[in-house]
């Protein structure tokens, strides 16, 4: 929570980090006004005043979390990396704010269900964030580097590998018996993820090339 | 709605069908029993006759939903076909279920936020899938099609990734002005999901390893 922490000095902010921890807790983004208020230990018509409701509400938490992120993500556009190493790193960026907040992905598509909220947050999270990976595939396409893939595919794919194992925590623990995503297991999930992504889970695809090459070496 | 209409001669099949369409419509878990009565043109009494509460009538969808796609997925593993041809046919099942029933997944998880529920779903549906997955993982590793991969990563990785894009239904209209999955659509997301998953993205792989055997057949 340190993002939502470091500007706790206001009510504002108390608001927003006890949505924020009551959402985590439970694993759902059902939490009530009165819960938020009791958790923050303010007034629930603090609220009304801040954010005009609770939908409000759950709005500004989702840009106080995404907004840093999605300035780091565009930053990666500048910077002088590898391509590849550009993509993984955006793909890890999704997958620690998925780990840090669980619950962030639900509260994104709730919004997209009510008119008012589902224009902004299209306009300040998703159209932002897929123009980001749309450029990093761009470059890391025109360098040689990937295969030409529809960015708008990739988006959906990667998005969803990215959130499953958070938002199927339920899944974890009754199928799996695991009960908490701890740091070792984000990183396996990161490190699996992105070789999936990026070289696949055939073997024969190497070899099959390999052969090819060696045989056109031989002829030659 | 071909599973549900097949067997609609009876009130309990119309209730199901009624509750299916309205979720459908509505991209939304969120109909209540008078909706579903309504629809079905029944009486919203024979809900709680039927299937003892919404929830009762919830649980029922999925397992008629999901379970002739279950049975078929446990049929592949008996199969007489390449391994890499049945984990391609276990992926495209998944992603024909959430393409006809959008809700499913959204359902599946409201199930596991009820404890009654969340056991009964866990036994019927997911563990069976998971196990299913498993056991085709398992036999494509052991005959050197693919590396080796942790069936619970591999589970939320290509679920996640397989309902993203009908989970996202709202970001799909609002960020990339598509406002309907048709069939054209399913397919691309099938097949670059596969291309993901089987071959990856990276270029790189497949040419550093046919220049290595180059190498090391000039040196030979």
């Amino acid at each position: 929570m340190t993002d939502v922490e470091a500007t706790k000095s206001s009510s504002r902010a108390q608001l927003l980090q006890a949505a924020a921890a009551l959402m985590s807790e439970r694993g759902s983004i059902e939490v009530s006004l009165s819960e938020i208020a009791q958790k923050s230990g303010l007034n629930s018509a603090l609220v009304k005043y801040y954010f005009g409701s609770k939908n409000g509400l759950m709005m500004e938490l989702v840009k106080e979390i995404l907004g840093r992120a999605l300035i780091q993500m565009g930053e990666l556009l500048e910077m002088d990396l590898d391509p590849v190493e550009k993509l993984k790193l955006h793909i890890k960026g999704i997958i620690t704010v998925y780990f840090r907040y669980p619950f962030v992905n639900r509260l994104i598509h709730a919004m997209f269900q009510t008119p008012e909220t589902a224009k902004e947050v299209a306009e300040t999270i998703s159209k932002p964030l897929a123009e980001t990976q749309r450029r990093l595939l761009e470059e890391a396409v025109a360098q040689g580097r990937i295969r030409e893939i529809d960015p708008m595919l990739f988006y959906f794919i990667v998005l969803g590998a990215c959130d499953h194992i958070f938002f199927g925590q339920h899944i974890l623990h009754h199928c799996f018996g695991v009960d908490e995503i701890d740091d070792d297991l984000r990183r396996r999930y990161t490190d699996t993820l992105l070789d999936m992504v990026l070289t696949g889970l055939l073997i024969e695809k190497a070899g099959a090339t390999a052969a090819t090459v060696i045989k056109s070496g031989k002829a030659a």
